[in-house]
């Protein structure tokens, strides 16, 4: 079967967006302020909703996608912590809704109520709630501020609470940012970017897998401007004395392969092992265009990762599948109940 | 002849960073306050500390590099206004005196008494002394508060005084931020790469190069994320309506080759057009060691483009010198005053 990691609810009926508005015209006029968190969304509604999703992974090839709520819109930064608690909750139950309602083809993923400055123990409850109803990882933000980079580093002690809670439950992060309200740094252009790029940095510079060696990231974009950068990082990380980045960093952080071009994808499989690429197409995501020089969707990532030459079987099973089930266990187990048993572990092949 | 774009003074004396200790002394006690900027670096002392740089010329094969002061070192947003000029003079008179000490071997480009907050305009005193000195272009900082983005984007009028003197005076600037103050963001592994990216995005958003379309940018460090996220810019492009990105942005857009892999030069390769690669080495720069898996320094980058499968001769010719003259046009005119003829222009080839 062929996993897409990474697609976000980029298709909201509009009574999402309307409570939205309430929730923050609120802020300004108590009056405003949304009765109840009942969207009045049905669940005919919600499916209507996903069917460009459904349609694209029909018409690209892929089977199951995992499922969060819009990236731009955590904005995590807006507002203040009450509200915030209320949207993630409102966010990532449509999520589940729909999850439930197509089982085969989404698998959920949730935001958390990070606030700039707020302890990042107060998104533990969400967390609990999250793998009580079934979601297989979270998306983790590292600047909550939105584009100002004021929180620390995600080596730094602040994480922890959330880092024991994620271990423990087996849930994995995908390092994701969400919209910038920094004029400078635009959100799908240069913040998602940036915010990949300089996550792995933070990682290189700390030990942080040592004191969590089951600590799963994905970094998304395909790791930014990581491997483009690869001895870069390697030449770093050597000048700081640190471990290979194979063994210190490559077995708890995972790239996901939402590069929009071939010579992107080309040069990811040249650099990372292929144990650490999981395929994603963030479809319905940042690029909605078809390349005039492909004459196919941008994202359409699939295409890319089908051209690769010199990928063998058991490779390929590792990006589209294999990867995936072992990176969130929670979607592995949910497979297997439901008669999708994954492959015997393979020896590791040489990329 | 071979030009290195991107060389920083990365091997300064010891007295240089003494004075700047005692400036920044004299911040919290005035009686520390160096007395005079006089530093008492000998022109003997001045080529002692660029005997590496010169041995890496000979060994790696490279003529000429474009040399500028420390980018971390510039620290625009250390201090106040005041001593960031005194600083930036300081720190511009030294790469002057060594490219008048050693012509052959390098040409000056200067920095800016850029500050956070301050107009730009306050920055055209010292380009115009850099141009009486006979520098050949300039780094400009997009974000001057070090890691934080609180500048307006470089579409935005706030820079328009100091890309009007550019033009007039045919100062290309290279885009570089300084040192990061931000302990989320590393400098040379996090915020360097996010400069580039994100000053690229943010003149695809805009339409700079229709007010100003003799200006011209360097953007280090290979674009940063840019050439690997390649069909991600040109779907955003074409999602926001803009021109192909040959027509918005690269005709003025330059990208070097600081990139230290062998499978990233590749990649820029394929995707840049090469009228628009600039061969650079940010040598003693950012990662100074031996890449184990080729037995050769990371920063080695001609060796990287010398690789280059398919680059015919018009090509290798543009990458190591032709482009550099072109976009440092007054490099051009001092190489042809001292006798080093530029190619006469020839048709632009495929990539």
């Amino acid at each position: 079967m062929i996993i897409d990691i990474h697609g976000h609810y980029t298709t909201e009926p509009g009574q999402l967006h309307t409570f939205r508005d309430k929730q923050l015209a609120g802020l300004a006029d108590a009056g405003r302020k949304p009765a109840t968190a009942e969207l009045g969304i049905t669940d005919e509604q919600l499916v209507a909703s996903v069917q460009p999703q459904l349609k694209f992974q029909r018409e690209r090839g892929s089977d199951l996608t995992i499922f969060s709520p819009r990236a731009s819109g955590m904005g995590h930064h807006v507002g203040n912590e009450a509200i915030g608690r209320d949207w993630c909750r409102v966010s990532n139950d449509l999520i589940h809704r729909i999850c439930a309602l197509l089982p085969e083809n989404f698998a959920a993923v949730g935001q958390l109520p990070q606030f700039p400055g707020a302890p990042i123990d107060n998104c533990i409850p969400e967390l609990e709630r999250l793998v009580g109803l079934g979601f297989v990882g979270i998306n983790l933000n590292p600047d909550p501020s939105g584009g100002y980079w004021k929180s620390p580093p995600l080596t730094d002690r602040y994480w922890y609470p959330i880092y024991e809670k994620m271990v423990e439950w087996q849930m994995p992060a995908m390092i994701h940012v969400t919209g910038s309200c920094n004029p400078a740094v635009h959100f799908t252009g240069a913040h998602y970017i940036n915010g990949d790029t300089t996550a792995f940095m933070q990682l290189l510079q700390g030990n942080l897998f040592k004191d969590f060696p089951e600590l799963k990231f994905v970094i998304p974009h395909g790791g930014g401007a990581v491997p483009f950068h690869w001895g870069r990082y390697r030449g770093i990380a050597q000048d700081m004395k640190k471990p290979l980045l194979g063994e210190h960093l490559l077995k708890n952080v995972f790239f996901d392969t939402c590069v929009y071009h071939l010579p992107g994808i080309e040069l990811m499989a040249k650099v990372i092992p292929v144990d650490n690429i999981l395929f994603a197409s963030e479809m319905l995501g940042a690029v909605k265009g078809i390349d005039p020089e492909t004459a196919h969707h941008y994202d359409d990532t699939k295409r890319y990762v089908d051209q690769l030459k010199g990928l063998d079987e058991a490779s390929r099973y590792k990006i589209f599948e294999g990867n995936a089930r072992r990176v969130y266990p929670r979607l592995d187990a949910q497979l297997a109940k439901r008669g999708h048993a994954a492959r015997k572990a393979v020896a590791k092949e040489p990329t």
